[in-house]
Parts: structure tokens; sequence; C-alpha cells
């Protein structure tokens, strides 16, 4: 086995924001020198990496010289530039997950394609190059009122994804190459995160139940275990696997989903990543969601993904009416409560429902979790001063 | 409350060893700027802290220089100028733990006087200002083999400490302050990390069980909670508690304890910080002793010390036999058991019985996490190459 827990390896990771921070924890904890390349020089990761690296990871020139830096590559955030992936990869570099399929999910028109032609089960959509083709698509009545609108390219955290209900919806939309997806009544929805080392190993975390903010289309608690019936978590399971071994995946990947009304499950999208609703496993897992990354792409031998306690996360956004240097209010009263951890994520400056932190809550019952998260929820506050 | 979660504030740290490295993870997770002093400028925090300053820690004017960087001062070794830090203080910084309860706890002999003069329970002794003073009490039978030889300075890990048996062991004994302590035949060595904030709140956490190796004085086993009659427990956390209210005391208190043949409990020595007895706290516990620390000298409110599972700590020292270059051999042998997880401290070189890492097993049974701790002792092996 290549040492990786000597000073002569280096990992590279593109991206440095909260994910690659909670990623750096673990890093630190096995020795592994960590180089980041990140737009922002005042990245989460900026500085607490061995080394750091400003650019633009959608520029080839410069992810490609930063991939001639380190013996294996991964990513915190997808939208990077894949091209220069490529090149890497086939002159010998390393990189989890692979970019054959990072370029499949990128894309989200071609991440939709990738299911259908699969026999992966998702919402009904049609894709659009351009937004006039999706508008005369509606004029022609090929597709109606309400349906869901996605940008194919460069959607985070619910921006590029849009409820379409009415004629000045459809007017506000940006232009651009997009997908119009048939809107789901559904009862929850779900994520599985799946694990994968390149041995071909696979381990499945449990099947999570994510609740939204109504405004924000931002996940506001991620719940684990999800409150639901056994066979439907067993079948979100399979489908997840599917995915993976679909696109003979290596490294972690979030499979999200809906459970429909008649408790059919449709994935809804993935990310070839560690993923907020695998937040909660630093605490609650045997093996958390980061370690289990790099288990994965070191194909070390992979964690226990079983919890030790019922975990519950909320998100701290930003406050809305509040942009500017960061202040968490409450902060120390949320503290008073036990099972309660706060992770900030060391942004400067908030605006609103910007991903600040997180906090999870672990306990033996998950009502008295769910509890404790609504307290939470409701007594710290994301504002500036 | 003072905004700790800004930039504006500082937390300094003197050491920037294995403890330190630990509860940068923490200061991380608050988004606590950290700045680091330590002689190493290769030390385990070197790269991953806010700031580092290499400088001497036993030097006046480096560690009074540090000082007036920070807004809060705090250590993670106690061999540091304490002359320096009670300029510091007269000068107005915060200093947690407080310079005195330092000073008590820095010199041993001081240390066992504080002991006998609180009427806390400890192993009879008696102290020398040379080595001269200790051969001639035992030519004069005022002491007799066999006995425990301490030094009164900068003893760490077992150097400092011997068995006195015979003529040979006394004179083998390096010269300078130190005490004679009668040797106590014990059933167990317990340890309690009581954790106070400047509030004066107290929290313990669970007795543990110490398991010693016996030709280097070092911890082998750490096993929590200590299989040990509950009332016994209960004696060893009163005791515990009345040592850090004795010495109004602020921060993290290691009190580690015989339990003699009779159950009676005696004190043998404290640490002021984050212990070894207490790193399967990061996996087992719900708040660790990292975070503990933090809460406590931040003032906030003390985490739940209770676990979530039985945790047993592993220590990973260098083999006899190898200095050099380090490698952890059937590292991934240990990673495909569950519930198992590495700690590597980052230190390039190897050399006997030097800490390199350590490594914790939980599981819902103690037993079956005692088999394991020994499949892992018995696998991994930290060599040079």
């Amino acid at each position: 086995m290549k040492n990786y827990f000597s000073s002569d390896f280096k990992l590279g990771v593109l991206g440095g924001g909260q994910l690659g921070r909670m990623l750096l924890t673990e890093t630190q904890k096995l020795d592994i020198y960590t180089v980041i390349l990140d737009g922002n020089s005042e990245a989460p990761c900026s500085q607490i990496c061995n080394e750091f690296h400003q650019g633009d990871l959608l520029d080839f020139d410069t992810v490609y010289n930063f991939g001639k830096k380190v013996d294996l590559l991964t990513i915190e955030i997808e939208n990077v530039n894949i091209d220069a992936l490529d090149k890497l990869e086939k002159e010998g570099l390393t990189i989890y997950p692979k970019p054959s399929s990072l370029r499949i999910i990128q894309n989200k028109a071609r991440q939709k394609h990738f299911y259908t032609d699969n026999n992966i089960p998702t919402a009904e959509f049609n894709h659009y190059a351009y937004l006039e083709e999706l508008k005369h698509s509606y004029e022609n009545d090929i597709i109606e009122f309400p349906f869901v609108w996605k940008s194919a390219q460069f959607g985070y955290d619910g921006t590029g994804v849009k409820v379409v209900r009415n004629y000045n919806d459809l007017q506000s939309l940006p232009d651009g190459e997009c997908i119009a997806e048939k809107l789901i009544p559904f009862k929850n929805e779900l994520a599985v995160i799946v694990a994968r080392n390149t041995d071909g190993k696979v381990k499945t975390y449990p099947v999570v139940e994510m609740e939204f903010h109504p405004e924000a289309n931002q996940v506001e608690y991620v719940i684990c275990p999800a409150r639901i019936d056994s066979q439907v978590a067993e079948k979100a399971r399979e489908i997840a696997l599917k995915v993976v071994s679909d696109l003979d995946f290596v490294g972690l990947l979030a499979v999200e989903m809906f459970q429909t009304v008649d408790d059919k499950i449709l994935v809804n999208e993935v990310a070839p990543r560690t993923h907020n609703s695998g937040h909660y496993s630093i605490e609650a897992s045997y093996t958390n969601q980061f370690e289990q990354h790099l288990r994965s792409i070191l194909n070390l031998p992979l964690g226990n993904t079983e919890s030790k306690l019922a975990g519950i996360m909320v998100n701290l956004v930003g406050t809305e009416g509040y942009t500017g240097d960061v202040h968490y209010e409450n902060i120390e009263e949320i503290l008073k409560i036990d099972g309660v951890t706060p992770h900030i994520y060391g942004k400067k400056t908030t605006k609103p429902f910007r991903k600040m932190g997180h906090v999870t809550i672990v306990n033996k019952d998950i009502n008295e979790a769910r509890k404790i998260a609504q307290q939470v929820k409701e007594t710290i506050k994301v504002i500036s001063k």
C-alpha cells in the first residue's frame, strides 16, 4: 500500500469551503498532507491546511497546474474544470471521484438523461438548450404550470432551481441550458450517502429525512434515521446503490430522493462528495462522512456507517435582513443543552440564507432530539453587528 | 459576553504538540482564531493553526512577548515559564489555568505539599533539595527500598519517575530537587478529569482505569468507564473535586489516583490540561475533553460528560529498536474493525516509546471493546523504514 501517512504524499482538494474544512479535521487526524485550491483567499480552509493556493476552480490552466503538484486529487465542490481533470487523468494522476462521473453529475440535464438511460426512477423532464426553447415548449402545451425549472449548470444550495407556477415566474427565469421537471407531490425528501472505495467495496449510511425551509429551498433539518417504513428505506437504499454502481463511482455519493404520496422513490439529484445531509455523522456515526470519504478515495477499508445515537442537524444560515460581519447570537444558550454541538464554518460575512454553520443534536430518543432541534433553531440567530 | 467567535479575538496556546493539535480541531469547529508557541518548528500544530510562533516555552522573554499578542492564554503543556505568566497576568492578560495553579502543579514536591496541607490523601513522601540529601536519608534509615523517586521539575510521560529497588538504582539517579515516595501496593490506577469554568461551574468525566506498560511506565490502555465498584468511583470523583476546589482551578484538571489494595484512594499526581486519559472522549463522550477545555476557559456552559458508548484508548508508541522516519505498519488492518479510529499526531520521526498517536475503540460492550483493543495493540506497529 502506498504510504499516505507520510509527508511525501500530497492530497489535493479542489475547493476550500466548509466541506473542505471538515475534511481537514480528518486529514489532520490521519496526518495526511493536504493542499487546497480555492478562488477565495479567505476561504474556510485557507489558514488551516498544509498548503493553500488561490485560483479559479473553473479555469483550465489553474486546475491543471494545481493537479501537477499533488499525488491524488479530490473535490469538495463539483463545479470545477473537468477538461483539466481529464488531461491530468490521461497523464497518470489519480482523481476520485473520476472525471467521467463528475462530467455526468455536473450538468443537471446530463444527470437526468443518465437516470432515464439506466432505468433509475426520476421525475419526468424536458431538456432545453436555451430558455427560449422552454418558453416555446410552454406555448405549444408540451409542458404546463406548475413545473420545476433547473439550470443545467452550476446550481448550488437551491440557486438554479425554481418552481414555476405562472407566466410571471416563467418570464423571470435566467437564460441558459435548463430542464423543466414535473412537480412531484411527495411525502418526504430522503437522502442516502453511499461510499465506494477503489476496490469496489460499498457501504451505505442510514436513510435520512430532510425538512426544507419553505422559501429558501434549503435544508432546515436533517433527521437520522428517517422516520419512515423500513421497506421504503430499503427501496431508497437499493436505488442509491444502483446509481453508484451504474456510475462506476468512487468516493462518496449523496443521493437525494423523493418519497412520493404512493411510496415510490424517485431520484431527485446526486452530489459526488460529502454532503450537508451527512453532517450529523460527525457526532452520531461510528465513522463520519469525512473520514469515510478519505477511506474510499485512499482505498482503505470502509468504516462502520451505523449510528451511535439518533442525530439531527440544523443548518445555521444568515438571517434575512442582515448582511455584514457575522455574529452568532445566543450561541452560549444552545451550549447549555446536552448533546448540542455547533460547527462554525469561519466565513467572515453573513448574508440572508448563506450557510454559516450547522448544529448537531444527538440523543438516545429521536423525538427528544427533534424537540431540541426546534429549540436550537429558535434560539441561535446568525446576524451582523 | 466577549465575542470569541470573531477574528478580533486571539486565543494563545503555549505548546503545539499532540494535545494542541487535537485542541485545534475544536477551535476550528468554533472558528476561534488560535495562535501557538512551540520550540519545535515542525511541532504537530505548526502547519494547521492560524498563527505559529517558534520559541522556547521556558524562556521569560519569549513567553512574555507571545502573551502580549493574544487576548486569552492557555497551555497544552505545564512546563512553561511561570514568571512570565505572572507578569502578563498582573498586566491584565487573562490566563487559564491560572499561573498560581500552574506554579503548584509544575513542581512535584510543591504539588505533594499542597495535598498534605489540604488533607488530600496521597502517598507519604520526603522532599530533598539535592540527590545527596536523599542518599543521606537512605543511609540514615529514614527511607528504605523500594521507594519511588520523582524529579521535582519537568517530568513528563514517565521520565523523571523511577522505582528505586536497590543501591544500584539509587546510584543511577540524576541530581536535582526530588521526592522519595512510599511505594503503594495498588489494585488499579484511576483518573478523573474535572472541568471548571470561570463561573465556578464544575463537571466530572467518568472515572477511567489505566493499564500501564510494565517497562516504559506509560499508559497502554485507558478504559472508560473503569470496571470498579461504584462506591470506589464515587470516592475518586469526590477527591478529584476537592483538588479542583482547593486549587481554585479553572480549566481541565486530570487527577491520577491509586486504588489501594484496601480500596483507599490516593492522589498520585495531576495535570492542569487535557490529558491522555481523556482521549477516548473524542469518539465516546457527548462532549470531548478538548471542546470542554475551550468551554471552561471561555466561560461557556460546560458540556455533558457522559459517554455515548464504552471507550478504550490504546497509545501508539514507537516500537523498541526503531528510530527514524515513522511508518505505521498494518494501519489498514485495524481500519477493518468496526468502531476503531486511529489518531496520528504528525510527528516525523519515531523512537522507542515516543507517543506517536493513539487509537480509540468504541463499543456498546466494554468487554468486547477490551478484546478489540488488545487486537489493535498486537496488530499496528510504529516502526521506521
